[in-house]
């Protein structure tokens, strides 16, 4: 039984990572307004986030500018538009992609950018890229961290090796990601003590980015700070690719460390969350996203069912049984 | 940490309750119709639910029958119709509250009964009144449960104490009930440690009833079964007063008895539920229910939010902290 001392106390260690404008860009396509983005920016100087996502740094050459918002390409200078010097406590990171990055180009040295932290995303098989990109961000002068997608995939002695090579990099924090939203808080357990081994060796950091598919995305983070994990992702009402992520809102509740503050998350999910409802984006937990977590599928399912405005639930459901 | 055996076997033990009329009767005043009450009953045969509540034995006295659907006084005559002699392997239940049923008069002899199982609901105070309807109910051959709710909000000491009076009587089950969606799993992992010492002592067993505030009612209910609770409850899309309750079919998922079915319940969903919403009725998570469960309140205020179709976030969370 964890303690409850660790729901009365607060670790200093622990970070919030906000990834509202990165998770949920895959929502819409990456089309915030301007206002948008720099209210996140507000509310998470307010709240007390430790780091704000603002997007990821896309190739331009494998990615259309023109059908995607800036955030999916975050231009130093369009950070720079929205938080100037940025002379607050909040941290900025972006989100690269091993393989569809031109980091060598595109990443230009920490000391002439607003970007303070390179989360550099990647699935097992593709550990070289990564510590690659890590190290060339390292070597820039930026934190970076490793998330390590679709854990609910992987053999655990795969990720094992995985950490082992990257616990030989300079990366600050590896993720917990838990892409398909597959698993339950017994399994994140397990696997926060597989990385939980690793930090200890390595001296490195722990984090987890969970998602909502069976309503445990804010249960499975919470059960990773009680195991060790410092890095916790949440964004504004779950906002997030599929069934969505960790509620800002519910997270900033339940962490102790008084520098958090939960009006500020509540005023924008009122102010600006709603908005986005109304105007018809959809994200969040439903059936058909809890189908494929069940089945520990990727939502591409899922979420194509949502687009195309489907409600027949038990015809998916044979859809995706049939696919297992 | 718990053991992931837990996941890949099952305990024979565990009964899972459908409370979807009862608990979802909160939200629509019990109007359902009886085509929706046949399919919930039909549902649960074919899940492999073992109890089906179908609502309240609430004093006809105290409330105007001309007020509310019938399911929330569950005349005998009227489980009849929707179950007929129920030669099945499903239970059927109903709720009695302490102080707002007339036990006496009502719950008459099983062997005449279509009911099976009465489930006593009571606050701290009032375990003595619980006590006689549970003994009544068990002189007149019920299969009993004591559900102890706005748990949050009381003193382990007089829990204990009244655990110790419980565990005196016939009762089978005693539930642990998070009335107010106020709990966290570690807290649910220690209050269920008070109940597995009180179950093990007395050679009952224990129960489990969460809500969903923090997102967390599957989350709590998946916790307690770990730590040792075999009843759980569930309803049909979460449908339940308020922020809702642990829904069945994250539930029926979750569990490894190949006896539960997930696709009748996502049928189910599909067909009824739906159809609910679209008319308007309204449960959930959502914002105010997240600040009540912070908060440790009744949901009350967030319910009055909610009907009156206040989208005022900000506001409220103004108001429910005033009012701490």
């Amino acid at each position: 039984m964890k303690e409850l001392s660790k729901l009365m106390e607060y670790r200093e260690s622990v970070r919030v990572v906000d990834a509202t404008l990165r998770d949920g860009g895959l929502v819409n396509d990456f089309y915030f307004t301007d206002e948008f983005a720099r209210a996140v920016y507000e509310t998470n100087i307010r709240a007390g986030v430790d780091y704000m996502e603002f997007g990821y740094k896309a190739s331009r050459e494998m990615f259309d500018e023109s059908k995607f918002g800036k955030w999916k390409f975050c231009k130093d200078e369009d950070i720079r538009a929205i938080v100037g010097d940025n002379d607050t406590n909040l941290k900025i990171s972006v989100m690269a992609d091993v393989g569809r990055c031109d980091y060598k180009t595109d990443i230009i040295n920490r000391s002439e950018s607003p970007i303070d932290l390179i989360r550099v995303a990647t699935y097992l098989n593709t550990i070289p890229g990564a510590i690659d990109m890590i190290e060339d961000a390292h070597a820039k002068g930026y934190e970076t961290s490793c998330n390590i997608m679709a854990i609910s995939n992987a053999q655990e002695s795969d990720l094992v090796v995985a950490l082992d090579l990257l616990g030989r990099t300079p990366v600050d924090v590896c993720y917990i990601v838990d892409s398909y939203g597959a698993l339950y808080p017994e399994q994140i357990a397990r696997i926060a003590d597989v990385y939980m081994n690793f930090a200890a060796k390595y001296g490195k950091k722990v984090g987890i980015h969970a998602h909502n598919n069976q309503q445990l995305a804010f249960a499975n983070t919470i059960e990773a700070v009680g195991d060790g994990a410092d890095w916790l992702d949440g964004t504004y009402a779950g906002m997030g690719r599929g069934a969505g992520n960790c509620a800002m809102e519910l997270l900033l509740g339940f962490l102790r460390n008084p520098k958090y503050k939960e009006y500020p998350a509540i005023q924008f999910v009122d102010q600006y969350i709603s908005q986005l409802k109304k105007e018809g984006i959809v994200w969040g937990y439903d059936l058909q996203y809890l189908m494929t977590g069940l089945l520990n599928q990727h939502p591409r399912t899922a979420i194509a069912f949502t687009k195309a405005g489907r409600t027949d639930y038990a015809e998916f459901y044979r859809e995706v049984v049939a696919q297992d």
